[in-house]
C-alpha cells in the first residue's frame, strides 16, 4: 500500500499557494488570515473527500478515518514563521492526510481511529506548541499569561479563530484515548543530506527556552547628550547580543542561542534610546545543560544592562523540557523505512515539534525527511518531492505497524 | 515693550494638549495627524489676533505682521520627535507668535515685515529640516529620494500635507527679500543649566550626517543551525553598534554616535534574522571631523559585516554641515539679553535646527533657554516658564534691534 503521489503533490501544491511570497515561501503566521485559510482549506479537502472533520476547542483541525478503538494521531502544523518555507509542518500534515486517503481506499479495516491533526501554533508566533499541549494536558495558564508573541497578538488571534481562553483547556484528551502520535517533518538541518540518508529516525527532540528582556535606560537627544552621561538601552542590548554569543560558542558546545528580534524606542535617528525589547531563545539537548546556558545567559544580560546603568527586565516566554520519543516507535519507523529499501539514520532533532507535547502523554515518534542544504525558516526551504513522497510511505507503513499492535 | 507673559502661557499650554502623551511629552512626528493639527492650530490663533497668515509650497505655515521692506524671520518647528518633549520647537513658534503679537499691540511701525514660522519636519521623521531647506532654496531632489523615513512614510506624509513633492522647492525665497533670521530654542543640553546662565547665545551649531545601513544575512532555524554556520544579520548589527562607541569614545572625543532605530526582518524567536536595518547618526562641530568620524565608522560597518559574513548596503540620508551663525547677530541676542538684566553666555548646539539652513542665506542668530537636567527628546523635557518668558523677551529685543538696523 503507497499514498497516491500524484495527488499528494497535487495537494502540497494547492496547499503552498495560500499565504504564498513572492519569493516562494508562505507567510502563514499562527491564527492569521492566510493561516486559517489554509485550516479551512484542509478540512474541506478532508470533507470532500469523505472523511469526518472536526475541530477541537484549542483549534486544531482534524480529519478522522473512525473506527472502534482508541485513537492514532498523525500529525504536524500548518502555520509558518513570518516569511518561512513551504514544507515546515504542511508536509506533514498533507502526508497525514493521505495516509488516511489510502486507508480508506484500500478499505482497510483498522482497530483504531486514524486521525490527521494540524495542531495550532506550533511556531510560536502566539505561544509555541499552543494546540498540542492542550491536547496533552500541559498547557498552563502561566504560559498564556505571558506568551512570546504577547498577550495582544494572542487575544486577537483566538478572536480571529472563534477560541475562548479559558475553552482551550477543554481540548484535552484522556491519555487513554491515545494509541500513540507519529509525525511526518523535514529535518530543517543537514544531517540527513550530508549521510546520504532518505529517512531519518528521530531520537530526542531539544529543549528550548525563550525569554523577553527588556533593558529600560534613558532617551535623550542624540546631538546634545555625551557618549558618557548616556544610557543607551540599545548599546546594553547590543552587548548582550555580542556577550551571548560568545559565551554559547566558547562554554556550550552543540547549544545555540538566538535574537531573533529586537525593538527599540522610541526608534528614531535623533534619540537616544530609551528602551530595547529583546526576544532570546536558547536550546539545548540536555537538561542540565539547558539549565545552565539560561543562568550563564541571563547573567550576561544583567551585567550589559549593569555596565549600561540601564534596568532590565526578564520574563520567560517558552519552556520546552529535552524530549525522548519512544524507543518501539523509533523501530517501528525504522522498520517501515526498511521495507520500503530505504536508507535511515537516528538523529536527534534541534528543531521543536509538537511530538513534545505528545510524548507526555503517549508514544510517540518522527519521521524526518532531508531539507536541502539544511535551510528552513526560510523561503528557500525544500525537500526534494521524492523524499516527501519517501516519508508519507514510511509514515503509512509505521502507523500499520502502530495501529496492528494494539490488537495483536 | 515685553510679551504677554500670561497669553504666551496659555497659548503654549494650549498647543502642548495637541498630540499630548499621557506621560506629560507630545507625539507630532512631521505631518501626522497631531502635527498638522498643532498647524492649524497655529494658523487660526494667529488669524483670530488679527495676523496674516500664509501657507507655502513647502507646507511652511506663518503669521505675518506686514510692512512694506523685506521680511525678518522669527522661526522654529510644531513637529516633535517620536514621544518628544512640550518645548522643543514649540516654545519658539509660540513665543514668535507672541514677538508679533506684542509689536501689534504697541502699534509699532517698522521697516520690514515680520513672520513667525513654523518649519516643516524640523525633526527629521522624514527628511529633517525639510521646510527651513526648501525655503533656503537648498532641498536637493537626492535628499528627497533617500529621506531617512523612508520613501514611503515622506509620500504618505506629503499627501496628508496636501503637497506636492514637485512642488517643494517653489517655497524658495530670495534671500533679497529676507531681513534675516531669530530662532528661540530650549537648549536640550546641561551647559546654561550648569554655568547658571539664563539666555544662551549660539555661535554655531553642529554638522551632522545620517545612514541607513542595511546588513544582509541568512535567515534560518534557530533551532537546527549551528552557531558556526550562521550569518547572523543582527549579530553583524550588535557588533558595529559596539565598536562604533567604542570608535567615538576613543578616538572623537566632543563627538556623539547614536544608533536610534534597528529592525530585524523576519523577526520571530525562532529565526535568525535575514536582515538588519540600522539608523546611524553622528555629529561634529568641526567639518574635517565629521568627515573622519564617517570614514572611521563606515569601516566598523564594513568589518563587522566581514567578519559575519554578511553584506552591508550603505545609504546617506541626511547631512547637515557645522555651522557659524552670524557674529552681528550674536551681538544683538547678547545686548538684547543685558538690557533685560539677564545673564548670557555664548555656546555651541550640539542639535541642529532649521537655523543651519537660514543661515546660508540670511545672517541668522539663535537663542537659547535653560533645559532642566539637560533633558530633551523626552516626555520629562522641561524648561523653567521664567526661562520661556526670559527667551520671548529676548527674542522680542533682538528682532527690533535687527529691524531698526534695516533703516539705519
Amino acid at each position: 500500500m503507497h499514498v497516491d503521489a500524484d495527488l499528494l503533490r497535487a495537494d502540497f501544491d494547492t496547499l503552498a499557494e495560500i499565504g504564498a511570497t513572492s519569493d516562494g515561501g508562505v507567510n502563514r503566521p499562527s491564527l492569521g488570515e492566510s493561516h486559517l485559510a489554509a485550516r479551512t482549506w484542509f478540512l474541506e479537502r478532508a470533507a470532500a473527500a469523505g472523511l469526518e472533520t472536526r475541530v477541537d476547542a484549542a483549534g486544531n483541525h482534524s480529519a478522522v478515518l473512525p473506527a472502534r478503538g482508541s485513537t492514532l494521531l498523525l500529525g504536524s502544523h500548518l502555520d509558518s514563521v513570518p516569511s518561512g518555507g513551504r514544507f515546515d509542518g504542511a508536509l506533514g500534515v498533507v502526508a497525514a492526510l493521505h495516509v488516511l486517503l489510502a486507508l480508506k481506499k484500500a478499505a482497510a479495516e483498522l482497530p483504531v481511529s486514524l486521525e490527521a491533526i494540524d495542531f495550532t501554533d506550533e511556531e510560536g508566533t502566539l505561544v509555541g506548541l499552543l494546540g498540542s499541549e492542550a491536547l496533552a494536558g500541559t498547557l498552563t495558564p502561566e504560559t498564556l499569561a505571558s506568551p512570546r508573541g504577547g498577550r495582544e497578538a494572542l487575544l486577537a488571534g483566538l478572536e480571529r479563530a472563534g477560541l475562548e481562553e479559558r475553552g482551550l483547556a477543554a481540548a484535552r484528551r484522556d491519555p487513554r484515548s491515545l494509541a500513540g502520535y507519529l509525525e511526518l517533518h523535514i529535518e530543517q538541518g543537514p544531517v540527513l543530506e550530508r549521510a546520504g540518508a532518505q529517512i531519518g529516525v528521530v531520537t530526542s527532540i531539544v529543549g528550548a527556552r525563550s525569554f523577553s528582556l527588556v533593558f529600560r535606560g534613558e532617551a535623550g537627544h542624540a546631538g546634545t547628550t555625551p557618549m558618557n552621561l548616556r544610557r543607551d538601552a540599545g548599546l546594553a542590548a547590543a552587548d548582550f547580543a555580542v556577550a551571548a554569543e560568545e559565551l554559547v560558542v566558547r562554554d556550550f558546545a552543540g547549544c545555540v542561542a538566538t535574537i531573533g528580534h529586537v525593538e527599540l524606542e522610541p526608534g528614531a535617528y535623533n534619540v537616544i534610546p530609551r528602551t530595547a525589547r529583546v526576544a532570546l531563545e536558547f536550546r539545548s539537548a540536555g537538561a542540565l545543560t539547558l539549565g545552565e546556558l539560561e543562568a550563564s545567559l541571563l547573567a550576561r544580560a544583567r551585567s550589559a544592562a549593569a555596565r549600561r546603568g540601564v534596568e532590565l527586565e526578564i520574563a520567560p516566554v517558552g519552556r520546552w523540557e529535552p524530549t525522548p520519543l519512544d524507543p518501539a516507535v523509533c523501530d517501528a519507523i525504522e522498520r517501515a523505512a526498511g521495507a520500503l529499501g530505504l536508507l535511515s539514520l537516528r538523529l536527534h532533532s534541534g528543531a521543536g515539534h509538537d511530538a513534545q507535547a505528545l510524548a507526555s502523554v503517549t508514544p510517540a515518534g518522527m519521521i524526518f525527511v532531508p531539507s536541502v542544504g539544511g535551510v528552513s525558516h526560510d523561503p528557500r526551504e525544500l525537500t526534494a518531492w521524492e523524499d516527501c513522497v519517501n516519508g508519507a510511505n514510511v509514515l503509512l507503513g509505521a502507523a500499520l505497524e502502530l495501529a496492528g499492535r494494539r490488537v495483536h
